[in-house]
């Protein structure tokens, strides 16, 4: 059994977000990566989804460190809560490592040791030797992993995409991974995400060129342009348009500014002196002299952009002379609120340019032809698609099909699911814990308490209280019935229904003895007769809260 | 003033759904649809969403009748709402006027007289001649309508494409609206769902031909499609495409088998002997031997395609020999709902194919060539686009202008808005209330009013309920604090913070007078506290609710 290696989905497979897998040998642990994942319509007040990590508490002291591929929330925004119940040293690039530290300001209660790595460096953990390999992709940074275990090389993707152009000069080290595929990898881990689209992927740069034309068509405007603040790349290239274009530039939002501000001080951003000016003053600068990168691609309640385009920003009011860029594509679930920005906008006559209208935006990760090339460079024993739902897997598992590889050497994992590797094997070999974590607020929860359900209920069916006084050794009424009601009554309707409710509580009790009964009985009795009540009356199951005071 | 005809515009414009417009000449209103809009995100609870129509109410006497375009629930979703308080005459095609009676039966409350009219025929309602013009849609039985008032002819497209080659072989009557524009349109309100997108509408019958390829190719496969009950073309298509492969049909979901039943009763759909089987009898066929056409193309929580993709359908139970077509594009707001369905049908193994993948749906509505072709014919002196967002209406008055109608001759209209046509002038003239109303179970609100506040606030942050008994004479606390949270605490919160909270609602009773106090100020000065409590302890804000119970 020690002989093998276990590669274990804690998150990342079969849905977006959280991603993270564990490698363990023997007694020892690597974590690749600690994302979060979005709550869901049915997470309702939840923060923040992270990954189950029980299994690894469980191990603790087998973690012996964490690698980390790339600084987007999906990838690191786990982080925090990882290392407050399993701390271990971390291993990334400079920028991933700023943007952690970053986040874990937020965290003061989370220490941790951290050692940044240059590509093609090797960093050994336990019986792993990690090689970082320089990938492309939206955020500057990126690493895939070359990882010796004792049972053969497992190569993890993280995620990439092959850029040609790309604007810092840095194609994605396919040479090594040439020479990696040629020295043999037993285990490919690929992302899956753009399995399904054809072709290639845009370069970077073809959105600054397109950019170029926007800002020389709109000279005379004050221009704007929403992006994700981690695009590291497209905010440089904004700023080098900005310096070309003789314009100012503004950072709106705080992760714009956070994160431009740390990408400038470790030398991944460079502005010119003088460039940056104070989002509060803007209005004193001619339209034409300003350029505004902000937050809120994603239609972002708070973000600047929605504040923006609602008038709630006070610092810059949006007119017919201005343009905004959205330079982002819509996260699934996302695709309401951008929309609703742009209609915002486009009533207050500013005019708009979005993907679907021009490509002000290009993917971050591999279509199809890139990942066939990844495919023949390393030429592996066995591969098993992550990092996508699904429908992306299941396509990439039909490319790689399609290249070669037999069908028994592809796995499809699950979340929890623990994958077993030897020198000529890999099979499934059971399962660990799984399943999500709710960050809510400052507690942490699981989706198997009743919390959510009452919160799905309360939020459509609403809340009925009642409350009774009586005396302990009589069982007389004292006080009340008294009703409140929240999210469940209109105005108009109160009037109506609240004596009635009075009757249907005082002929419920009346089927009771106050004394006599349990506390609990007393209590499912109302409920039964309310909730029966405004079924009836309203086609609506409230919860319902008796409150009992005997005295 | 009475020379004027008003158009008042209480849904549709700058919004999806809810369509209704109205149109006003001296004592006489005619309505032109009743649709319903759907509940977004800050309305939980809320099944359905419908028009303001307190100006009709208050001009009650005035309305003579409601004219119906065609059969979607954006356009006659509300009517039964509108009857309710504003009962009138309605005028519409056959099938239109049969699904609204299917509608009608959920509201025996509301009794309505309904005259249905044929293509070309013309109704006099009050001063206003309405002219029913057939037009293509994806749903069978839709006009435009041609309105003759005394200040000219209002025309109105109602949702249209043009097909020339559609399945029944009724093409829309481009010879009659070329006859009206040459006798003289004075204003145009045409639809702009699909302003802004180039070109023009694929035919509805390119979706059979698709069809009939993955039918050939699926051959040993049981097939399903999902798609809207109401595209009775579309399903049509797929009975013939049954009858050449020689294929049993089941249809699955309530309002399939409703519409299906209504649309064969009165001939506008035609199946051959035999080939309906009851859906309960699929698995006594071969999988080749059956095709089931069934609802949850949008990912509805409850149709029947999302229960057989989670495994809830005790009647079907889907496999690897199994291929869903999903025949729709997801609604905005619905596309993770339908990701999440194709994503557990693959996950069993499933063939799906979907719009992204293949053409197994075409579009209801005119791209920009087909709407440029309306307004060639219809050549009007004003035009005021409808039916869409901000940016579709944008989009549509921009092709207007560069098809040489001047700027002044064009109006965006906002909801409530009212627009005075002279045979001469068009002119904003004041505004109406506007809005929603909630439909909430058997009831009906405003979005005024904190109930939705409540609930948005109850799922989010969760309620808190205090229970105090207490002496009305000497203020001394008899009984309690009793809390109970829901929606809140976690289980394994629970134990820690409950205590705590106690002392802090002890704390909170002394600062103030049992006795003397209002009971106000009681309830006041104990729902700081506790929120306070939870905003230090878990960065929570949960509505407070005291009952206090003197005795």
């Amino acid at each position: 059994m020690a002989k093998n290696l276990k590669v274990i989905f804690l998150g990342g497979v079969g849905e977006i977000g959280k991603n993270m897998t564990a490698l363990e040998f023997g007694d020892d642990i690597v974590v690749v990566d600690a994302g979060l994942g979005f709550p869901t319509e049915d997470m309702p007040g939840i923060d923040l989804v992270v990954q189950d990590i029980s299994y690894l508490i469980k191990n603790k002291d087998k973690v012996k460190g964490y690698v980390i591929t790339h600084a987007h929330e999906d990838h690191i925004g786990g982080l925090p809560y990882a290392l407050a119940e399993v701390p271990a040293q971390i291993y990334g690039s400079r920028l991933s490592l700023a943007l952690i530290d970053n986040k874990l300001r937020e965290h003061p209660g989370v220490k941790v040791k951290a050692t940044s790595v240059k590509p093609r460096s090797v960093v050994n953990i336990g019986p792993f030797a990690v090689e970082f390999i320089h990938v492309n992709h939206s955020v500057a940074g990126s690493f895939a992993l070359s990882i010796t275990t004792p049972v053969g090389v497992v190569f993890i993707s993280g995620d990439f995409k092959i850029d040609l152009t790309p604007p810092d000069g840095q194609i994605i080290d396919l040479t090594r991974i040439g020479e990696i595929g040629k020295k043999g990898v037993s285990l490919f881990l690929c992302e899956s995400t753009n399995a399904g689209r054809k072709g290639f992927t845009m370069s970077e740069t073809t959105v600054s060129e397109k950019m170029d034309e926007i800002f020389e068509k709109s000279k005379d405007k004050r221009i704007f342009v929403a992006t994700f603040s981690s695009n590291v790349h497209r905010v440089q290239q904004l700023l080098d348009l900005a310096e070309k274009h003789k314009r100012k530039v503004a950072f709106s939002g705080r992760s714009m500014i956070n994160v431009t501000d740390t990408a400038i001080k470790i030398g991944e951003m460079r502005v010119t002196q003088g460039q940056i000016i104070d989002v509060a003053h803007v209005s004193t600068y001619a339209d034409k002299e300003v350029l505004v990168i902000l937050t809120g691609s994603q239609g972002e309640p708070s973000s600047a952009l929605v504040r923006m385009s609602t008038g709630d920003f006070n610092k810059i009011h949006l007119g017919p002379n201005d343009l905004v860029i959205l330079s982002s594509h819509p996260i699934p679930g996302n695709e309401r609120s951008v929309n609703n920005v742009v209609n915002n906008l486009i009533k207050r006559g500013v005019e708009v340019v979005y993907e679907s209208l021009a490509e002000v935006h290009v993917s971050g990760h591999a279509c199809e032809e890139e990942l066939k090339i990844m495919h023949a460079l390393l030429k592996p024993l066995f591969f098993i698609p992550v990092h996508g739902e699904q429908k992306h897997m299941r396509k990439h598992a039909e490319i790689a099909r399609r290249m070669g590889m037999p069908e028994r050497n592809i796995a499809i994992p699950d979340i929890g699911d623990i994958w077993e590797l030897s020198t000529n094997n890999l099979r499934r070999a059971g399962s660990v814990p799984s399943g999500i974590r709710l960050i809510d607020g400052k507690g942490c929860g699981t989706t198997d308490s009743n919390v959510l359900r009452d919160r799905m209920t309360l939020a459509e069916e609403g809340i009925c209280i009642v409350g009774i006084g009586y005396c302990k050794k009589t069982g007389e009424i004292s006080s009340g019935p008294d009703v409140m009601t929240r999210g469940l009554l209109f105005p108009e309707e109160m009037e109506g229904v609240i004596p009635e409710l009075k009757q249907v509580i005082l002929e419920s009790i009346s089927k009771i003895s106050l004394t006599g009964d349990d506390a609990n009985n007393i209590r499912n009795q109302i409920r039964r007769d309310v909730q029966q009540f405004f079924h009836k009356q309203k086609n609506r199951r409230p919860i319902v809260v008796t409150m009992l005071q005997a005295n």
